[in-house]
């Protein structure tokens, strides 16, 4: 047996998953070691000129790290994402707008955006627009439709998916949030809503899910590179 | 052991459940054989003076029955249901609006539609209202507006239900249908979708129950009956 | 992006819901910011006159909370609800009797008490009514019957709902509560019974929606305004 | 490879279970082999004196036998049950009241009645005694009450088990059954609500499993063979 | 409304309910205030002459207690459960034999043996049975014959039940624990199992309800009372 | 009421949502009687020069109708559908491939194909790519590579998505296919396997949803039009 | 787009598999046409000199082939495979053990068998093997020990696995089989309980897949080979 | 009844299975009683000579024990698994390659490799080898063809276990890992994936099971054992 009891867990970044996907490496910490997350928040840093994306870092474990690993960093705590800084804005020019069904959405919806930010790629947010008060979506649609990629995060029954899904003709990223108690099922109906969703080429995510469809748009952005 | 092998097997109606309840007695018809459905139809026709509802009665074996049965019922296709004659017109002179997602959902409300004729109340059809076209159900609201309560039928997404509870402040009684493949998932997908609609206060059936809104619908409508 | 990491997250209150649809505006609190609820009940409080329902607010964060906060509301520690005042007593003078399946049920039917208050609609709770022992609801029945809608919570197998609903001609709005263990599934099981419930025209709701089912109360009383 | 293509499979059946358990052997025949159903019947009949107890044999093929083995055993359609002829009236000398909730559920309480049959329990059948029409449980009870172990078949909610749960102290052996659409998910719905029933010391069988109680009262019965 | 907020949760007891079912009134505790629970074990101990069981009682719960409450009572930490004192010993001089897999099961198996206790009803406790040791069981099988019904725990895929049920024509009342982890559901793997055990009349019960499959117990001795 | 039980039922169609969407407008024929189907062959084929698509067309329907019928659209067996003809070669210029892991993945695979080819979406089929073969998918991929968007269906556990994912980063659009047995589960488990990739950026789609995709792909390249 | 309407399905064939993976090239033929089986049929047979393994090859399509096609191959009709003639005698000269519970495990044990007689490994069948009756698997268990690999198929609770697995130390591999109805839900009850089965060590396969256990044993048998 | 109240809960050991079965007897001390783990240390340590496999066994118990205890046993943190000290080299000389997807895998692939240790079989640990970079695999490839069993642990979708399943013919023991969010279902979907992986003869042990796929690598070297 080579690796032995003492010998620490190695992780191999994959420095070059960027240049060949143009998809960002990223790290998930959730369920992660807190001296783990630590010594990767000490190797990707400002002072080190190495950037890579943290998803899932809590804020308590986020700030129970030394100040000068803290200043390092740009940590948002909604998003509970952290990074040392971001990409050179993204050459194809285009626009994501991300579009949230709830207040309970926000944390997706900010994941969204900031792995979009991360990525360089410029975007708007545009929260509060669930169906249940209809004008709320109408009201923010034509500022919407000024972008390029729509992603929209929606939990409980998604309903702003369809409604959204037939009064534009962009991409429409659909990922859907674990908010909601009963038969929400964490996030398992708005899931399922979306996939059975009346209006046509609707992509769709995991739960909560809000890296993976900024890195949908960064794939159709990639497009545009020459 | 009292009841033998050669006994046919008895149905006790309960003739007095309208009177006591305000609710139709109805024979659920499927998996029913077919032998006992003839008898039934033979009992509660024109001719006897006596009717209750059938419902799920196929048209394979009601077209299958002698000519004379046919003629002595109200057969509907689509909605699979029959009757002998409706009841008086309901003296609260309420009206019911049946609102249906898409054509898929129509076997459900027409069930809905039937269900209400067979109680003698009042209803409009307003099919093919989806969001996936959300100026469709906007187009009819005003006219849905008019009635006093409406049953809404939608599979899929049911993405309708969040919409029209936003719309309107009628009591909205929600019906999913079973139509779409996949994750819609036999009509689970929407009834999950309704029973955790933003929107609130709407009550929700079984799958496929159009007769269930109905019977529902009645109830709210025994409240005007002195 | 035009909203950046130190933006606070807005969330617009929809205020004239409450006109539009003769339904309360409400705060869902479970999952939301200690500091965004405090932010609301400084708003909306017997100081300045505005009043909305806050539900799920757990006695913990309550209770956490500045005097002056806890003395401007009407706080509810089982039904964990909160309001400034209650709005005027509803103007159809109907009555809608709560009725409960056993005291594990008393959280979920206190939010539908707390909820009618808020509406200022007159209602009674019926508690304990289980049909395991069947005199309980047989000698409630009475009182019940001079109400015009019918709230029934209920878990496990609900059966308290087939029984409720045989015996009154009432709308009869029902709500699965999450008591339980093992095959109650968190309340799966008591809204799969309700909805399949042989007795006909049974309204269901979310799991522990008792918020839900005043809503639609509220829905069908709106009938009976001018 | 001792067994070859060829080779008939055989069924080794087990003569003296019933003398060990005082249960029946029996044999399921759904899903098994004309040829196999029809070999076994000419095995066990009248002329050849043996008998056992075949459960889920269809009339389509029951009927598509020669008219003597047709003859050799006593057939019951609706039960789909069939055997050469009864054990001997059981030393007990105690009494099993099969009771179902709808017609929908006879053919699982007649698979119980026909299995007691079979083992020469005596027993009585009481059909059509749920709960939605409270008075049909509260008229047969006096009667059940004579009885010593009582089998109860019910589907959709089961409602009638808490109720009949609560007013006897008898043994209470509860089998779902299949019946409805929906939410009655061919029967996993009535299971757990039987499962769950706040009435104590139910026993529960699986879904259409009318023989199985059968069993779990002879097993009771037992317990007074000397 | 008649109730306040302010008014205590009245529980209503049935204490007649011992006598007209043979069947213990219990109090369930899990989810229940620590103050209620207080005052009933002061309502129900040495000092009033007056004994309910307590089952899922927490030891961080009752050790929490005053400890003249908690001298009032008998308190089992294993199996949480409590009462002030047994009834008389059980007329009708049946043994009942507790048989379990594994150590796991152990909770659920004592939660069975001390509700037969508080009953009155002799019982012996044979532990650690499971099958992957084929000898434990069959050693232990000639001791378990000498009583007259058989509960059985088992968790995992509940092979127990089927090899157990082979073996004894006792009455066989099967009991799913919610031991191990993934495919084990949480017990429904165990309970499935159970249901569907190729053994004949198995008795099953819910997730962990050692007290139910006590209380069946009790209702088939009930069958031996004059 | 306004519609009778002989109006025929009326589908309005969207006529202008290729225009506002870019998307084609297409009839879902599963579960559609044969008649209605009938009158839209009639109305949208060559003679008439109105084209829409028709999905889920099955082979025994479609040669059923009467050959000048079948003469009037393009039918494809495989994939079962059908269109009169296909818009003009689509303005972007770009191409698809469509990847698909076995053969059984081929009425999906070919669901998108013949949705790109009526949308005027140049495209090309690479079949039989299964990871088990590794090298299958290694050889096709650099002509794979000359694509711009990439469809992949996958069924069983869809292992082929996480590995193209890693070797483009192309838009990839992955297709659950409802192929396999047991824990297959017609699909699902090639769907929650896609949804939970560790390839990053993957557009899911519902199971057997071909044409979803091909639809999400012209979205994509309506980006590409002025 | 390259291939065409009109260009047949192609299915590539690994013919070095069975060289790189010592298992077998094999053909699952539910859900294929008729037409392609039967074009494979007549590229396998004796008569070409290849052979490969057909699985699911229902009787009605074999036997509606061509007499001449019929008789090229070995076909077998419980275990519903086909192959033209088996590979030599598997170099290790080892030998599996096939056994199954009850007489519905016929199928997929059958299928095991066929496998390995098509892999030319020597095998022996027992069948009947369930502990409902514990003497069996005890009486078999001598016999079954002389062979050097165990598969064992069963259904239902499959607690056969767990005792076989505590009394040989040979590699278990464990098939569950969809035999049952109700809580046996096709099969996923035993797959479950065999995953979770308190023997240690036990290998597990998909639902019914024979096939699958043969091919672990192949791949264990391949570490004989030089 | 035998057993009382204060009655220490006993725990019967295997001592002999090892021997019988060529397995590790092990106890799973999650769930379990701190003070009987700590018994058991105590009984199974370098002094007494005595050696067991702790498996489940968490750092926050184990370090909280005296340090005497720690210093009697090998503990490992990740995979939280101890024993005294590991049996003698396996005789049949045969070596393990266990591989992992991720390094979120570790936990349970180090199960493995521990029970392995304990065993005296000799093994190689290959983590982060998942498909999305495919390179990580075919680069690890060789040295893992050098060994003679391959244990494979992944999560999410399992996808390298079909890549690899196509790339070696060794026996391939996978074990699915509970990691990942939302539709990873804690394992259940990595686990349906590797049951119907397209891949063949792949044997699947429960969610997080790294021990099971241990003692089946033992099962198949007892045949190396004359």
């Amino acid at each position: 047996m080579k690796n032995t009891q003492n010998t620490p867990q190695h992780v191999h970044f994959d420095y070059s998953r960027k240049e060949r996907l143009g998809l960002p490496e990223a790290i998930f910490c959730e369920g992660k070691d807190r001296s783990i997350i630590l010594s990767l928040l000490q190797e990707f840093n400002k002072n080190t000129g190495k950037s890579i994306l943290f998803t899932r870092l809590s804020p308590e474990i986020f700030y129970s790290f030394p100040s000068e690993v803290q200043e390092g960093v740009s940590y948002h705590t909604l998003s509970r994402t952290a990074f040392a800084f971001a990409l050179p804005a993204h050459a194809s020019k285009k626009k994501v707008a991300v579009v949230s069904a709830g207040s309970a959405d926000a944390q997706t919806a900010w994941e969204s955006s900031r792995t979009l930010e991360y990525l360089g790629i410029d975007h708007t947010m545009f929260e509060d627009c669930g169906v249940a008060g209809l004008w709320r979506i109408q009201k923010a649609l034509p500022e919407i439709e000024e972008h390029d990629i729509v992603i929209a995060v929606a939990g409980l029954d998604a309903a702003l998916i369809s409604v959204l899904g037939g009064l534009t003709k962009k991409p429409l990223l659909a990922v859907p949030s674990s908010v909601g108690y009963g038969m929400a099922k964490h996030g398992e109906t708005a899931l399922s809503s979306m996939l059975v969703s009346c209006s046509s080429g609707i992509s769709v995510f995991n739960i909560d899910n809000g890296f993976g469809a900024a890195c949908a748009a960064a794939r159709i952005l990639n497009m545009f590179l020459s």
